[in-house]
């Protein structure tokens, strides 16, 4: 049985196939426009709250006006309803451009509505992976200086994550001016002697909700943290690495950039994290 | 009365209205296309030639096979008449993007066909800007790291271009590491004592090509020719600047960042090239 996916374009649910964006879209002819990724575990978004506090600041920095950004959160649930998502783990991906207007550089004046599109499918975790852990690319971070906004001019990600899946990867980690920022679409987290380490908020990364969530998790378990970028000459003394964000969660690096990373298995610290972070899902079902 | 503006999609002319983008689009999800521009000039299209080779370049590099793309000029031409454009200055718009698929970094596979898109449009240039000039902003350039290629990926230039609209510029000028590159949607061309100086090719600046025009035209005119870019802080030294693209052709610039350019009004060598490209133009209309 083929089921009709419904999604929501400029407040309405609809048919996917029906939804159609105008040629005209800025998202379309300019990537001016951002999005969010939400998770659902069968009964609640993780962390919507988080989630729509970015997306706010996402619009504010792009200075689109999308005065309804608080419906997100009911026909997000309204998306999983429709689709019968409920009682599985799925994804709502929301996008919202400018709007439509003939083509000019500068913002269409006067203002035109923006474009709010968004859908949901069912998601099956790679558990697999987060057991024996992943190998990544590392490669030059070729993307603009921006990252802290959580647009969809995304070709610079798509062609860097694409080198590294034709290179058996799971992911493209980058370096800038010499140190390791981020991935192609999730942080990443270093352990050196038992210090956890990730690239500092910035305009070079995005700032993950799982990557927030996980500096909390590890300040309550004790573990020793520094908001410090690491130096892609000092690879050799990182013990253990792991990626986060929305879908891969907390998921062990075991190679990155050629170099196995400690005994090239997830280490006791990526283990604790992930352990936590497992346990606040399971608590959060109820 | 209002004429049906006709547009191109995927192999057909069909009503610009009825053409819609799949809201799987990568062009709509991550800018993962790229675009040409092209002018006609009341009975040719300028240098169709050097808009294909850097077209296909454009494909090539991000590997987006479109195996149609010599289908471009003649559908362009047909554009062109369906809108009774023929006997007036027009531009053709072309944008490819890698198709829809569901949303995934990586390249869909099975490969899925381009989304090919173009329109058409009537041109009124704006002659007394090339008579007074333009003053344009400086700021550092917050681009990716890949300008060479013609991506839509448009959202740092689309904002940049924004501020300086706002503050009374017609375009904002990029300073990446000290050196001047080009500007959002158009190069930049410098004269020092006599010489002309313009970026040379790389992965910062895109080969425009006007640019390359204008600097076979400089040679033929006996100018002395450097491409090689010019430090911000050697502005002072600035006898006289102007930009260059499809639409502005050569646009004086008489103040950059602030700095008025020699004596605030276009120079004898940007007249010269000015004189040189109108007369070529005068002579293809024939």
């Amino acid at each position: 049985m083929v089921i009709m996916e419904t999604a929501y374009f400029n407040g309405k649910l609809l048919p996917k196939d029906e939804i159609k964006i105008s040629p005209d879209d800025r998202g379309f002819l300019f990537a001016d426009g951002i999005y969010e990724v939400v998770r659902w575990y069968e009964g609640f978004f993780y962390d919507m709250n988080s989630h729509m506090t970015r997306l706010k600041r996402s619009l504010r920095e792009l200075r689109i006006n999308w005065s309804d950004a608080d419906s997100f959160p009911p026909f997000a649930g309204e998306l999983i309803k429709i689709n019968k998502l409920e009682n599985q783990q799925a994804m709502v991906y929301l996008q919202v451009t400018r709007g439509a207007a003939r083509r000019s550089h500068n913002f269409p004046s006067p203002e035109v509505p923006p474009t709010v599109y968004a859908n949901a499918w069912g998601f099956l975790p790679n558990d697999k992976l987060k057991e024996t852990g992943i190998r990544v690319m590392l490669k030059e971070d070729i993307r603009w200086s921006r990252c802290d906004i959580k647009s969809v001019a995304l070709l610079p990600n798509t062609i860097s994550f694409q080198e590294a899946y034709e290179n058996g990867m799971k992911e493209c980690i980058f370096v800038r001016n010499g140190l390791i920022t981020e991935g192609s679409h999730s942080n990443i987290f270093f352990v050196i002697n038992g210090t956890l380490f990730t690239h500092p908020e910035s305009n070079y990364i995005l700032s993950g909700i799982t990557r927030k969530n996980i500096l909390r998790i590890a300040q309550e378990a004790g573990i020793n943290i520094r908001e410090e970028a690491i130096q892609e000459n000092r690879i050799r003394f990182i013990q253990e690495a792991f990626i986060s964000n929305t879908s891969a969660e907390v998921t062990p690096v075991t190679e990155l950039g050629g170099n196995t990373l400690g005994d090239g298995v997830p280490g006791p610290v990526t283990k604790i994290i992930q352990d936590h972070f497992d346990k606040e899902i399971k608590a959060l079902k109820g």
